[in-house]
């Protein structure tokens, strides 16, 4: 776990993913356990940009920048969360609630009413 | 309500952050010029912690964790934003909607049209 | 409070929903045309509350009730409409997604595009 | 899309409203006791044509409607309602807040933190 380090990581520069255009490791293709692994790197890519948007925001507030500003930042911030994690939900339901419903029953029904729930705390944030 | 004190808490811990703990410039007060100054420290706090959520989610990512429970992940950051843009929202209302108040006419209108445009734009995030 | 008499409120007016106690028609069991129609009932019960939400809206509007309030009673409507959609959901994803899935290909890819779609239009509501 | 049949409704039903469109009793204008007096009859007339709205679903899911498509009128209800939150809002804080900071101190504070929890209530709904 790098999370400290990570977190005192100065700048996220340039470089910051070199593995991102490397081979991605055997069985990670569009079916691998998750559903999501084929689109591993758009979404990393998706949430480096995130955070570098969130460094934005440390920024603004500590050159004083006009609040609406930085609330206007924080508003394309949680879109950009949002628009996250609907594509992460779309390969959700194509991939694992897809292969439940071929096993029908108490299976589909588990996770359709997990995929609720979660859809659920996406309102709800 | 605590909000306050924990607002002055001095530093949330050596390394982070080497300014934290440097006096403000002057005129950087709590009626600074946009009214969150005063708050600084814990608004950039907030966000570095929003920032190690953004990375946690890469990491979770790589990691092929579990679709739904890198959902959940993304609610409670996305949660965090918008209890960092109510905060900031706040502060804006207390001092620069408030001193326009005391200008009137114009002026004040100028400022509740601007704090609602920004309240939109959350409300649509 | 008017809350309570709205949603106590016995009868939204003659000719909005004639056959709402009414046995359903044949065939409009739980798996009928839009996988929704088993739970028919339930949904025009929440909407015909939802409803009395709004004009319990209307008579506060109307007897200038404090606004922080009427703004306490919208949030409880959005509420309502929300968990409303997501009920609606998650029959359509229990029902039409996976029928769609036994059918696989195309028509999933489709059908799981318009989920996803739908959920990000709710989203941004 | 039967959205356009929703909306043209002619009349939510007798007795819904009988004072819209009678003159506003005297001293309503637009520093009543609520900042919204002046605009009661707008108001009025946007959730009448949101109650309207709520019906037309009430409609589509009597008439088996694809779930999608009621999806689709929820999320325009929903808007519906937070845009008429907004302008609620609005109002509140030109009128109401915006007094309170002429009295300056605790009663500018407790208008505030009024006003941020209300926002904060429609960010969560």
């Amino acid at each position: 776990m790098t999370t400290t380090q990570a977190r005192t990581e100065p700048d996220p520069g340039p470089g910051t993913e070199p593995q991102a255009g490397a081979p991605a490791p055997a069985g990670h293709g569009g079916h691998g356990p998750h559903g999501y692994s084929a689109q591993k790197d758009a979404h990393l890519k998706r949430l480096r940009r995130i955070e570098g948007q969130i460094r934005g925001l440390q920024r603004m507030v500590d050159e004083d920048v006009y609040c609406i500003d930085v609330l206007t930042q924080v508003s394309a911030s949680t879109k950009a969360l949002q628009s996250f994690a609907l594509s992460l939900l779309e390969e959700h339901l194509r991939h694992c609630v897809a292969a439940a419903a071929e096993q029908g029953g108490v299976e589909l029904d588990a996770k359709v009413a997990e995929a609720s729930a979660a859809i659920g705390r996406l309102l709800r944030s």
